[in-house]
């Protein structure tokens, strides 16, 4: 099983990267770019957990280590 | 018009940032966890660009800035 995690920065939460992204686009003459986040996609394989267990084992996985959950959410897919 | 930018590490190019969360979930006892890649999601507003047009103008933005195309791809999603 194929499993996509997207981990985004809460709203409301600055996200220095995508100001940096959003400037440097404005730069080169793109200035109708607004509101630019920028986030982390994580893929991966997950063999040895029953399809119907999958998507709490991610979420313990996001909850431990792969998300802040202070200042970030995440988005599961599994394919 | 809200765009989605994908980026990630062309297969065949090692991914040490993947290389190292799996390590660290096959520490946390998810031994069943492989192949994982990490990538970046860049989401944005796009204002005054014809929706026909945006795609590409979307993909100039990748070529130019977004993605590092020697080892990186990148996906467009326009909504």
């Amino acid at each position: 099983m194929r499993a996509r995690v997207h981990v985004f920065l809460k709203p409301g939460v600055l996200d220095v990267q995508g100001k940096a992204v959003e400037n440097a686009l404005h730069g080169l003459g793109w200035g109708g770019v607004s509101d630019v986040r920028v986030g982390k996609t994580l893929e991966f394989d997950l063999a040895g957990v029953e399809p119907a267990a999958a998507e709490a084992e991610v979420r313990k996985m996001c909850e431990t280590l792969l998300a802040n959950t202070v200042i970030e959410g995440y988005r599961i897919e599994l394919s």
